[in-house]
């Protein structure tokens, strides 16, 4: 069994009828599972995310391009949030049974599919893209869509597929691949946003932290607290227990601690194995030790093998 | 749906054809899946593990009974392991969809049905124990088979159900209903057996230490090392970060560290999770943030829900 994760952004937060339209779209697709929306009125912007095998996010992809293309102009939108098209950025995430290969496979036939049928000019992103200069998402929205006519006729800002112009009112989109990204927060206790603003700028890629790491210092007013809120976008290359210790060990520098941390929706299964095996020090552990996945595991009377592994005397009664 | 696992504990470990034959009276039945088995010589003793509904389990069970009693004598058995009879052990394990009640049950029932059917007499144990005297496998099966007949007619050791003597040739069972275990190892950078000793002294319930926590000092020989080896028989009231930490302050006391740790056969995921939880203070975690939870869920079109939780800050593209 192959499953991809897709999560589609699409520039509507406020109108209902425009999401619950995208949204029965996507679910008449056979093969995929609409797992979640949320809209965001201030933003003025929803997120899907949506599991299924390539042939049938495809679809589904393409539907929501078409109900979001009808509805959407992007001359009349205004949101906090920064974008570049009515379906503004398209990622593929790898879950089971397929590989990073096989997501930036999908994302160029879905961004040629896109282009083609939409006229809508496509860039690539992330594990997709076609040159370093555009592999990061805020690279690429720079100008957003205001800007967008002029940003496509500057040197090395044609898009991937498409017109090199944008689309009137559907502007542009960013279609890739990426790794499954954790929204993780690390609370301080204290009220000192310069502690946090200091951390974060520490553990960032862009200011020469963890290659995988965003990271930015924020208040919370309402608790008298500090937050560095970050995005770990590869958990296996930067992983989540490396980061923990790290803000953990800057902030002792500053007489801080840690008050708990929070992961934002989803993490993979995976990142918190690793953080039990890191802690615990656990040598040669196997995700097939873990009692569920036994369980789970597909097929039925074959797989009942005689196992000289696994020692009579820790298993008795 | 509905998932229990059950660990039947045969004394044979020697004849292949017993035990292969015991192996595919348990693949016969419909609604049980053999997940996996294990033979060790020295103990003479052969370790089952099923998972399946409460129906389909009794049915395998007594079908393991069947096979293990006809091919099995007791007064000519030997080996390395303790045993009270031909099925020494048949632990029921909650799993998914079940509660530690539903596996009590379940455990009374069949232990009825061995009675009646098979003439064995056999004592509850742990979580399905009619009294706190005999939870413990250790305290029921001292004596062994050899001693039985003798210890039935003392006070206090007639069995919960079937006739107050020994089977002949297949001397009696103990059934029950417990927790998941979970077969830890810590290994020390010492090769003083006397510290692993001290360290599992302390941390094992028997002699002051957790309620759910039994160890041992060992040698590993080869490796010029020592070992701390415990079972953890019930990891949400005794988690296995806390034992960790534990075992880390107490060898420190003795100027040791710990090497590595390893975990023999599966863990719940939940234990693991709790260990990730625990080191990242991660505030306000549910297993339903796993993506993979999340991804498995039953159901199609109806569980995807407007979402409000979830922010669209951070799970853009």
């Amino acid at each position: 069994m192959s499953i991809i994760e897709c999560i589609p952004n699409v520039s509507e937060g406020r109108r209902t009828d425009v999401v619950e339209s995208i949204a029965s779209a996507i679910r008449s697709v056979p093969g995929v599972r609409l797992l979640d929306y949320s809209s965001d009125a201030a933003h003025n912007r929803s997120v899907f995310t949506l599991a299924g095998d390539a042939g049938s996010l495809k679809e589904a992809v393409l539907a929501i391009y078409d109900r979001a293309i009808a509805a959407i102009d992007l001359r009349a939108h205004s949101g906090e949030h920064p974008r570049l098209g009515a379906v503004d950025v398209v990622p593929f995430v790898p879950i089971e049974g397929v590989t990073m290969e096989d997501c930036v496979a999908l994302a160029r036939d879905v961004a040629a599919a896109v282009a083609s049928e939409f006229a809508v000019p496509v860039y690539l992103y992330e594990d997709a893209a076609s040159n370093p200069a555009r592999k990061n998402l805020e690279d690429i929205r720079r100008g957003e869509f205001e800007g967008l006519a002029a940003k496509m006729k500057t040197d090395g800002w044609a898009p991937d597929f498409g017109p090199n112009a944008p689309h009137p009112t559907a502007g542009a989109s960013v279609v890739g691949a990426r790794m499954p990204l954790i929204a993780y927060n690390i609370n301080l206790n204290t009220n000192r946003l310069d502690v946090a603003k200091k951390i974060a700028a520490a553990i960032r890629q862009s200011s020469g932290g963890f290659r995988h790491v965003k990271a930015a210092g924020f208040e919370l007013k309402d608790r008298g607290i500090v937050q560095v809120s970050m995005n770990l976008t590869n958990y296996e290359k930067t992983p989540i227990f490396r980061v923990f210790e790290t803000v953990k060990r800057e902030a002792e520098r500053y007489g801080v601690q840690i008050l708990e941390s929070e992961i934002v929706g989803l993490i993979p299964a995976a990142a918190l194995n690793a953080t039990a095996e890191y802690y615990l020090r656990i040598a040669g552990f196997n995700a097939a030790q873990i009692l569920e996945n036994k369980l789970r595991a597909t097929g039925g009377d074959d797989e009942a093998s005689r196992s000289e592994r696994i020692s009579t005397t820790k298993q008795r009664g």
